[in-house]
């Protein structure tokens, strides 16, 4: 991975619409060769008849295909387009240039082979069917962009029918990252994160992962929200997923919506595009943690969440303690592929936070509780604990 | 495309197994960036907050697409590895390593980006299914290596379920580069092609194509045969291909097998992986053209070919008369992506059998009736017919 030129330094940008099109004109991927291909000599080994050889050494142990074609190291990133950024249900075509954007920075950032493949159907049935019939062709799928509470079913089904690294990014990137950043955060503040009073606004894939996480981390107080107020388990519209949720969740049962949860509270997630008024930021605990991670507009402005909160984080690159998945998908499945792992555990996911949060650990501070997005020490960190913590528990 | 080193001198190979799967370890194919994505501005152009704009645009008009993403020049190769080089059915795993040389290919050859997809299905309504839920992912098909009869029905198919070039190579592939040669072969004899006796041993993918395509050039005399003898409309034991191919060819309704389909032929074309009695051949007529094609052993060798017959061609590139399909896959599909093509025809076929051809025009001999494979004229001589004629028929 190459060193990029301003990696500390936020800067306001100013992109203009020729700029953004001109150089997304052919999209922005390239298959290329490994190897030359100049001599008939080349071409003999590469194809016919060299090529024989190789295929009849797979076709007599399929292990070996790991090992002499891109699959184990090419990530596939998967979405039917329904919840393309904050752009919602846009369809397959249209959601094509940020899965192209992704592969990018999985070969960017992690090394890796990456390919989009977008889905002209939205049937979990479907989806689950068309990559088990594909299962040859790659080493780990990236499920990006999929609606909620969809995206719950789709991962669960994926994961179970393949024998390889599957992750739905926007759920546990986001929630892998969150915890790295909280964890800074109380670093910093001395405090202990298991006795935090947390509020997570938005009860879609990233809300959801993002409670899940933070209990496995030890939080016993996590308090999620979605648009109709707290997730209770006095609420007979639950679908089974925020069902489960309220079950997990909420110790202190409280009811009502923002102004009831964030009353006295420590920590306000915010994944949920939003917005939070200032009076009611104002009536939280002292010493207040405030990530407002939605994009481009956070749920608070910072400088008005600075007022009430010592500490300050959103999902921008020009406000100091930028919480961005690409802090941890890259190195998440760099390990699981290194390592050969079938799956991606929750130990693995713990072992990534706690690697993003090491590279910093010397430097902290309330406007550092996080690396840089484009911190070259990161990926190789992630890498390196994911792998270890896959071996660990046996799924490598 | 660069020009190779050695294109014009066959050479005999040495491979060792070092060197084949040295050559193949971690596979054939990168996938790299477009354009750096170094600075902050770069990532912000590339995926979010900037790709927004893109993905707003495509969602509003999708024909935006084919500009904005690297679909309209990118080609699948897919295969379910059922008839993989001479090595049958070996599965999708084993026939990996095909397919990467084949999308490799693509890039060489004609500067398109290729990636495989191997399927670990051999049902053709889930592999047609399968395409049509990928369609927003990518501008063509190259179906490979997949066996007959089953290949007529899913070409077939898939042709009809996308509005994108298909084409399954090992049959046009094969019959475009064999009416070129037979073309250049009656160029060097001053011969009429239509008056031609030929004998096409092999009903497979390639058999079929070849003779179809022959027939459309205006041959009347093909004769076709299988394992089991001619095709003939007395066979009760016909599959429909077949049964349909026999309605179309035999004219003089001859029956039996080698011997008397041979007797006073004036071409052999062999796409069998079988092989042919010396005096089977010697029975043909005076000025015979004979195309073993079979790889890597020809139908009979060349240096016993060349006693009975004026004019003999080979698949390999230790012979002269080199009939390899990387002479019309490349410029085909790239001539039909540069035309935005919907679909493959028949008029675009012969027009790339021409154009190959035309590259030679001037240079035809007995030990050359085609160009060399590795000849850099070819593809964009193939491309720039194959475009025209899209144009001419309509289909674009």
């Amino acid at each position: 991975m190459s060193i990029v030129s301003d990696a500390h330094t936020p800067e306001k940008l100013e992109l203009t619409d020729e700029e953004i099109f001109g150089s997304h004109v052919d999209g922005k991927l390239s298959v290329e060769l490994a190897a030359p291909l100049e001599t008939q000599r080349d071409l003999s080994i590469a194809y016919t008849p060299g090529v024989a050889q190789v295929s009849r050494a797979i076709a007599a142990d399929e292990t070996l295909a790991a090992r002499y074609t891109w699959t184990s190291r090419l990530v596939v990133v998967v979405s039917d387009g329904t919840a393309v950024l904050g752009l919602g249900d846009i369809g397959p075509r249209a959601s094509l240039p940020v899965m192209e954007g992704k592969s990018a920075l999985f070969k960017k950032f992690a090394g890796l082979n990456s390919i989009p493949l977008v889905l002209d159907t939205k049937d979990p049935d479907a989806i689950v069917e068309t990559l088990v019939r594909l299962r040859p062709s790659f080493g780990a799928v990236n499920l990006e962009d999929i609606s909620a509470p969809r995206c719950f079913e789709i991962e669960k089904r994926v994961i179970e029918a393949l024998d390889c690294p599957v992750m739905h990014d926007d759920q546990h990137g986001t929630a892998i990252v969150a915890l790295a950043a909280l964890k800074g955060a109380v670093k910093v503040q001395n405090r202990d994160i298991t006795s935090l009073r947390v509020v997570i606004s938005g009860a879609g894939a990233a809300g959801v992962a993002c409670a899940n996480i933070l209990l496995a981390a030890g939080i016993e107080d996590v308090v999620v929200l979605d648009s109709k107020g707290i997730v209770s388990s006095d609420r007979p519209d639950l679908h089974p997923i925020k069902a489960d949720l309220a079950s997990r969740t909420n110790p202190a049962d409280r009811r009502g919506g923002l102004i009831e949860a964030l009353d006295g509270a420590d920590v306000f997630l915010g994944v949920s595009a939003g917005t939070v008024p200032e009076e009611i930021i104002a009536t939280m605990a002292d010493n207040a943690i405030i990530f407002a991670m939605s994009n481009p507009d956070p749920e608070i402005h910072p400088d008005i969440a600075r007022k009430y909160a010592a500490i300050v984080a959103t999902g921008r690159s020009d406000f100091p303690n930028q919480i961005n998945n690409v802090l941890a998908f890259p190195g998440v499945f760099r390990g699981a592929l290194d390592a050969g792992a079938r799956r991606i555990t929750e130990g693995m996911k713990l072992a990534a936070a706690d690697a993003i949060l090491s590279v910093v650990a010397d430097e902290l501070s309330v406007d550092k509780i996080v690396p840089s997005p484009l911190d070259p020490r990161v990926e190789p960190a992630v890498a390196e604990a994911v792998a270890a913590a896959a071996r660990a528990e046996g799924v490598a």
